[in-house]
């Protein structure tokens, strides 16, 4: 939600807009907080994106609003520009959004902005862009703080000095052998703190938190946030420090990751939000409610085989929604509670009989509460047309709701086992098939005590 | 999910209890990480993690899990201890997770912990007590570095230096005029590059972003994740410095309450996980699942007033579940988009009109070819029976997912407008009146075409 302050941004600039005010505009985007502005940009609209973009007179602010900004919104702005301009502004961005930026431009256009770049930014570009977007290599940054660790504290303190704003996100010194390798850490705190007679190998920390520039972006968020980091290294095979992840950029990551899994849970995509329109929003929810479809084809199928039957105790027909959706809810429920757990590290994969067990029990016992709750709102609606009806209705939401809690909890467990994200199990198919459970037993019940 | 380390030191702990190799146990868990050690702790047994800990012979890294645990773990642990026990732990855990743990006791037992504790403690824990667990108040830590303005660079350094490892987390330092009002900020980094003979005045950032301490826990996390900074200070009403919230709780709060969203999102209860037990389960799990099933009633009426006519055309039940469910999930996806999208800034509730227009048009489109698709499916299975089955279903489909859609974007719009969290238009009421837009708008058709 938009705070306060960006919410009178919003409609400030907007009115402003409107109003072909757009002298007032950039006096005003060029006072407010760039995160503010950022914020604000993403809400207004493609024309007003642009007009807003080219009244940003500071190359300096429009390079910190490309960091912030989508990239597919930030690629918008400059799609046109020419290549200088382009290295430019790439030039005033951290490497690593740097990275994800140009890589939205054709190979031909990339190489023609590295070439106009120094020499080190260019390399050091050309490093990161080898790496996958979701991996340490494709978070991190390459302007760190590393010292050989037999020099003293006071050339440490003179490295820091001399450093200037380079290393922007500076809390931690890594300390370097002779060849390179990471050998230990520092936090400026305990350099502060050190006799500047000491070394840094002195005060140094030998058990190091460290991640692979090919490891998962999941990964490097969990290590960072167990152990309570500010930044984690990046080293190569070598052990050599080939750049830093810092905790702002786990933020972003687990942000991405959790609306994810949000909008997983309904089936849609989870980049819907980086350009939200209707034609995208169109394609990313039709294949779940392919799904439910196909579901309520196979129920339609499954009436017109018992189409005889069922025009005898039409009664019946009136327990599909309630046979389907309550079996349907509690195995979603059973299959996103253990999904969930198992990604925040609540459930473990090795106590599969038991989880498993506990959730069919709990499905098994909420099942018996609403299955006799049923079985009487049955009775008293059609018991005096036909007798077994609260029997039959009774014993299918009861035995629905055990199989379906089982099921759902069973196969994210399985998926795991067999490595395999179980996120899929919350998915669409996996849905629709423990809404079908109740179905099913429904017309066996009805067939055997009824039909 | 757990890391490879956790994963193998779970299964040797598990293994060593059960033969009882105490002594193998208390070796191991006094050399792991206090971090992966809580990480195994949580999946452990109530019996085991009572043996585990008693086995931890170091009150330090006694006192660094129990900061570690759910706050339900962590209490069970020592609730039978005695008040000299528990203050002695307290002592040596940082405020914010002590404040936690205490609030657990009755109240006779905080007052007897709290008289053993040094004044100063005592004091800042009495303070901590009275906010809320979901405020900055409630997140902040009393530890922090804060030296008044007019101090020279020289000073600022000695006083780091003196404070050893008291303010754990020190990267900023907080300046303050000589009524010890906050005035301004400087990062270790700039403190470092400093001139000595500088004062703080100097170089401290005077445009600085803080929180009261009744400032809602999401704020807190929107305000560091937006600036990206490492710690928000935490000010009063005369804008004195009364504590820091850290960026590493803040990556708690982000994933604790995306927990929530995803949970509520099937109906359970959000703090489901700090005690993860069958009762537990059965109580979250039980409202969302009643909605679902008073839904399944009306449905049950509506087919029970219909009886007659319903029973001429028994094929018109066979669609039930697919018109319940598609208008249901597709409104369902609408409610989850915007309530999402408002909670990560993508949406804005200014934009009312566009953004509703833009669901519903989804909906339309996607209802269109469902309902063609659902019209020429009911045409090959029952079109030879009831000729105007195709009609009505196609209608139905395609009209009740436009008004779900629509529906479910506009109902947390308009929440956000009255100032109610949007969040509960996933709830289960709105998500079962969703489902049961489509059966009214069915009967409807129904009725006016074929009854």
């Amino acid at each position: 939600m938009l705070s306060h302050k960006q919410q009178v941004l919003l409609n400030t600039v907007t009115k402003l807009l409107r109003k072909n005010a757009h002298r007032r505009v950039r006096d005003i985007i060029h006072k407010v907080h760039t995160a503010d502005l950022a914020v604000v940009f993403e809400i207004l609209n493609e024309s007003q994106q642009l007009v807003v973009f080219d009244l940003l007179t500071n190359n300096e602010i429009r390079a910190e609003l490309l960091e912030d900004l989508e990239e597919v919104v930030a690629i918008r702005l400059i799609k046109d520009y020419s290549s200088s301009e382009i290295a430019e502004l790439i030039n005033l961005m951290s490497t690593d959004d740097a990275t994800d930026l140009i890589q939205e431009f054709d190979e031909e256009k990339v190489d023609e902005i590295l070439s106009l770049l120094k020499k080190d930014d260019r390399e050091d570009l050309e490093e990161l862009i080898a790496y996958e977007d979701d991996t340490a290599g494709g978070l991190m940054v390459t302007e760190f703080m590393a010292v050989r660790c037999d020099e003293s504290i006071q050339t440490v303190l003179e490295e820091i000095q001399a450093s200037g704003d380079d290393a922007e996100m500076v809390f931690y010194t890594y300390a370097v052998d002779e060849d390179g390798r990471l050998v230990g850490i520092a936090s400026l705190r305990e350099i502060i703190q050190a006799e500047e007679e000491d070394t840094l190998e002195d005060i140094m920390e030998t058990d190091i938190h460290k991640v692979r520039p090919y490891t998962d972006q999941e990964e490097v968020a969990r290590v960072i946030s167990q152990y309570d980091l500010l930044a984690v290294p990046v080293v190569d095979d070598e052990n050599m420090i080939i750049g830093i992840v810092t905790v702002d950029d786990i933020i972003d990551v687990i942000r991405e990751e959790n609306t994810e899994d949000i909008l997983k849970l309904v089936g849609t995509d989870e980049d819907l939000f980086e350009d939200y329109s209707v034609r995208k929003n169109i394609i990313a929810r039709f294949p779940w409610l392919l799904a439910t479809w196909f579901g309520g084809i196979v129920v339609m199928k499954l009436v017109g085989a018992y189409e005889d039957q069922l025009s005898k105790f039409v009664a019946l027909t009136a327990f599909f929604p309630v046979i389907l959706g309550m079996s349907g809810n509690v195995g979603q429920q059973s299959a996103t509670i253990i999904v969930r757990g198992l990604a925040i590290g609540k459930v473990d994969v090795s106590r599969l009989a038991s989880t498993v067990g506990k959730e069919t029990l709990t499905g098994l016992v909420i099942g018996v509460i609403y299955g006799l709750a049923l079985a009487g709102a049955a009775w008293v609606e059609f018991g005096d047309e036909v007798a077994m009806i609260p029997l039959v209705v009774g014993l299918s939401q009861c035995a629905g709701m055990g199989v379906a809690a089982m099921a759902g909890a069973l196969f994210p467990m399985l998926l795991t086992r067999l490595n395999i994200d179980p996120a899929v199990s919350t998915g669409p198919l996996v849905t629709t098939s423990l809404d079908l459970i109740g179905m099913w037993i429904y017309i066996a019940f009805a067939t055997l005590f009824i039909f």
